[in-house]
């Protein structure tokens, strides 16, 4: 890659991760900023990204500090258009494979884990039924061929970088009780996904995405874990 | 293109002209097969696409009847999916451009005008106000390039099969005033939109997409009139 690219990213935001373990998949030279959400600097939307929000690209232009967005870079916003964009510079690496079947397995599980987020927030963050939330991670694990590694085969595909951010935060979450649900509700959901023999599936190819080295070079359990206990916190059911 | 490839589809849908319009594009070779909506062959769901819905495709495998689909053709749904499967097919059409920052911006595109079908159906169907139709159509004016021919240039692209059929119905169920809502609220909405000086960049959009060939081909206004006028008769809002 010749051109500058500058990540305006978030380490507690999924969508943005899903970038970043692009970005170390094809071991890409970019500058990453980090955006404080809670206290968004005033040329973000202005310079950077319209709809205010993480990830978004500014790429080529000259090189200039990240904090003063060049007029003359390409601003590229939402997480799967820079999935694809992050592929389509680096044709060469396997994130998104070269054969067009392949490529559309791909893009057809994307869109099918569409429904994760918010299936999720409605159990954690309403404290609705977890029912549509466990349907969705079971429609998920349908797609998964046994036997393989990763999403649609045995290399790791934008496919994989587009969901681990989700699992990982919905299984700590819940793991960890995090949520408006009443004490204990979350730890039976974790059990019922991450423990029952119903989902070995999932629960496999779990670790197979988490182990990858790109998603632990941009993974902080321990920031999420706190974050979310943060924001839950008080809003406990009782 | 060596494989065979056969698409499920229907005249009436505009998920499904979205590929029929991708295909013109790229000159090719398919057999076309007509799903009834109303009355679905038993072997649709089962031996083409699980979620019953149209556009599907089945590709390579033996040459074999369209109703007695062979189970060695991958199938493939989601017709934003199969955008991309046909351009993958096709790498030398410019059907979506070669330079990664062109295809970001056909796909970012693509993922702005996804608000469009649920803004339209709640004027349309659900009687709501017209204000997130309006809203949704202004939020894509503002993202064409003045002077330029389709959606991210003048090459038309998937950004543009993408957003065509949708347009082609809301014109003509609003300029029809077909819908829930009280009679002569829909022309009134379609004046909004196709006659208000506010809106001239996305008039001039329509005019140069809907009359692409590939949009004419695929496209039968007196169907798709007759289809939503015995759809919403009876069902007027008084
Ligand atoms: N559809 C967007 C969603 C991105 C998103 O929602 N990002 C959140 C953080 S996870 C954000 O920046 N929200 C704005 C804010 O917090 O002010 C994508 O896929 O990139
Ligand atoms: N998300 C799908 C939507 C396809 C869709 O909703 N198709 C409709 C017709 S426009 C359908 O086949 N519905 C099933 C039915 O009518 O039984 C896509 O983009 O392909």
């Amino acid at each position: 890659m010749s051109k500058q690219l500058t990540l305006y990213t978030a380490r507690s935001c999924p969508y943005a991760q899903r970038v970043e373990i692009a970005l170390a998949e094809v071991g890409a030279n970019f500058t990453r900023f980090e955006v404080d959400l809670q206290n968004k600097p005033v040329w973000y939307a202005p310079q950077v990204n319209p709809a205010s929000k993480v990830p978004a690209a500014a790429y080529g232009g000259p090189e200039v500090p990240p904090d003063q967005p060049s007029p003359e870079s390409v601003k590229i916003a939402e997480s799967l258009v820079l999935l694809e964009f992050v592929a389509d510079l680096h044709p060469e690496s396997p994130l998104l494979p070269k054969d067009p079947v392949q490529r559309a397995k791909a893009r057809f599980f994307i869109d099918a884990i569409s429904k994760i987020p918010s299936s999720w927030h409605a159990f954690m963050s309403r404290g609705e039924s977890p029912d549509a939330l466990i349907g969705s991670l079971e429609s998920i694990q349908n797609l998964l061929s046994e036997g393989k590694e990763f999403a649609v085969g045995d290399e790791f595909t934008t496919a994989d970088a587009a969901i681990a951010p989700f699992l990982a935060r919905i299984a700590t979450t819940l793991g960890n009780d995090i949520g408006v649900f009443a004490e204990g509700e979350g730890k039976k959901v974790y059990e019922a996904i991450w423990k029952s023999p119903k989902f070995v599936k999932l629960q496999k190819y779990y670790e197979n995405v988490t182990a990858r080295e790109s998603f632990q070079k941009t993974w902080n359990e321990q920031l999420i874990k706190d974050r979310m206990s943060a924001r839950f916190a008080s809003k406990r059911a009782t």
